[in-house]
């Protein structure tokens, strides 16, 4: 699964200017700033109530341990899900509700974290957050249980909470758990098949369940944590669902045609991996000559640093029209997020936190 | 994770005779058989609700289903935690709490099935239930979201139940997993290290964790569901952890010294494995002459079939008390089930069910 704010995110540019961004950072910056910091307590607190083996393969995958177990500065990810979670709180509830979903907050943060540890060991990634990932340095098994245990974590601190929201919420985060499952095997399976196979409908379903839904349900259990009634807490779901895809689609497009020297990625390094990326899928699937060419080149493995071939496959991909379907549709995605906030929290105060962070997520400001 | 009832353990005759056994089965067999009636269609209809690839997987795990989806005979094992469940229910609250906790029953049933997934796959077995393991037959990636998906599905179920006991029901489950991480660490990690490196005490408290606790929450949770006091709940849960430590201890036994033609295994397969099991590290920490000359044998691997050398092994094993020991020491654990359960249900008519179930597990009678 991406973390939502990339590196290559943070340094690409290619999409349309948003709001000015003050030179210490956005509104969302400090937003994410103020959730780490009444977040992180209740994380790691749950954290150290993990028996001795889990606590350390977790505090290592958090970024607050070394290997060794000494302790290391930290970069546990930006909390965007723990921030939809209290932002949507805050906005159905205010300042009460926000306070009263912490927890629930830090138990999406850990689903979000049981599933990277997992998928990471499924996908063979070798590097998390700038560092090797957990079952590299402690094996695939431990990697295995820790995730295991922060699921089990994650349940448990709600189960524990005497909020009435609590045990909706329970219910509702273990029935993401599921979908998240099923969208990282349709990721995996989707991989072996080939690309002609695939239609845009299942990799947007993919996208959706693998990203979308656990963004919908932060949003869903901060309006549950408020009391809200079951249209807001879907209209809330549906808004971050909206949000994560169009966040998908915009960092599809930044995976072929971000500037490298400011992803910190070669170029189109999707298009070397012959991922089935949307606009990949989109073009493949748009039955244009260019399809036809782009399908050729995918056919077969892209072999070295060609970058001629990289530079061909990405011209076939936007002849083929997925760079514009790609961003026509991660535009429509957001507003139809916009609209989804906008029924369950009419009033633009109150909105302003999720607008942000939808905002940051989709790279329209940060 | 061991199956409770292996088949070398249905088939082994060295332990001491119990209760006789009537010609078409024991009080527990009828009991599980009970279990099973009631138990399954919670356990269906809760893995119907899973998305299709994951209920795909799981309904092969449970033997409901050939790879293929094709529908199968199934043997989804002999539903002893479910049974323990009910059965506690059942002693402190009569048939109305028994009726109540077939969900729990149900997901407790979900967790198990979830380690058993996930053990395979670090475990690398390739047999469970007398057929290929999951993994085996979708690969590390599918078992691996499959088992994820059970026990967001067992603790879903919990957070659904109307039931006061759901959430405490839920939270000391979620708790149960987080031993049960920490018993297969343990274990993997034992496997690693020279024999002479593990303590008893160590064993000991992998064997609670990786077998007792399950066992253990089996029976709080049923007595939870009975509305029982905190005392009760610890002492049927101690009842549970004993009973499950007597088990491993007289599996552990067989899988020395059961008959082969009984047991279905070649005669010390776990000795040719070099299997750290309680007997064999009692013996290793004997201080006795035999210690030393196990910890030499245990000190380079078995070839081939050598049945000279496991004879050998499996002497030393004895001749430094590990036999003996294992012996006393279940004797001893299940005197000390028995108290427990004294202690929570007094009446031996609403023991009864418990008590068979004990019995069932550690073989005394099946």
């Amino acid at each position: 699964m991406a973390e939502f704010v990339t590196e290559r995110q943070q340094r690409a540019t290619q999409l349309p200017p948003g709001r000015p961004e003050s030179p210490d950072g956005s509104e969302a910056t400090v937003i994410l700033e103020r959730v780490r910091a009444s977040v992180d307590p209740e994380l790691r607190s749950a954290v150290a109530s993990l028996p001795g083996s889990m606590r350390r393969i977790a505090c290592y995958h958090f970024g607050w341990e070394h290997a060794d177990g000494s302790p290391a500065d930290g970069n546990a990810g930006k909390a965007i899900r723990p921030a939809l979670v209290l932002a949507a709180a805050d906005a159905l509830g205010g300042p009460a509700a926000r306070a009263a979903a912490v927890r629930a907050a830090a138990a999406v943060e850990l689903v979000h974290n049981f599933t990277l540890l997992h998928d990471d060991v499924m996908d063979r990634d070798t590097s998390r957050r700038h560092r090797p990932t957990a079952w590299t340095v402690f094996g695939d098994a431990d990697a295995i249980l820790a995730g295991d245990a922060l699921q089990a974590l994650a349940l448990r601190l709600l189960a524990e909470d005497p909020h009435p929201a609590s045990g909706p919420a329970a219910a509702r985060l273990a029935d993401c758990v599921l979908e998240l499952c099923a969208g990282q095997h349709a990721d995996t399976a989707m991989e072996d098949r080939a690309p002609d196979e695939v239609t845009l409908d299942e990799v947007l379903a993919m996208a959706e369940a693998k990203t979308g839904a656990l963004l919908g349900c932060a949003c869903a259990l901060g309006a549950l944590y408020a009391g809200a009634g079951a249209a807001e807490v879907a209209a809330l779901d549906d808004f971050g669902r909206q949000a994560g895809l169009a966040f998908q689609l915009i960092d599809d497009v930044i995976g072929i045609w971000g500037d490298p020297r400011r992803t910190g990625k070669p170029a189109g390094a999707d298009l070397a991996a012959r991922k089935k990326s949307l606009p990949v899928v989109a073009a493949l699937t748009s039955g244009t000559p260019a399809a036809a060419e782009l399908a050729e080149l995918y056919a077969e493995p892209h072999v070295g640093a060609d970058a001629d071939e990289i530079a061909r496959t990405a011209l076939a991909v936007e002849r083929a029209g997925g760079r514009d379907w790609a961003q026509s549709e991660a535009a429509d995605r957001m507003a139809r997020a916009m609209q989804e906030l906008a029924r369950a929290v009419p009033g633009p105060e109150e909105a302003g936190g999720l607008l942000a962070l939808a905002e940051f997520v989709t790279r329209r400001s940060r």
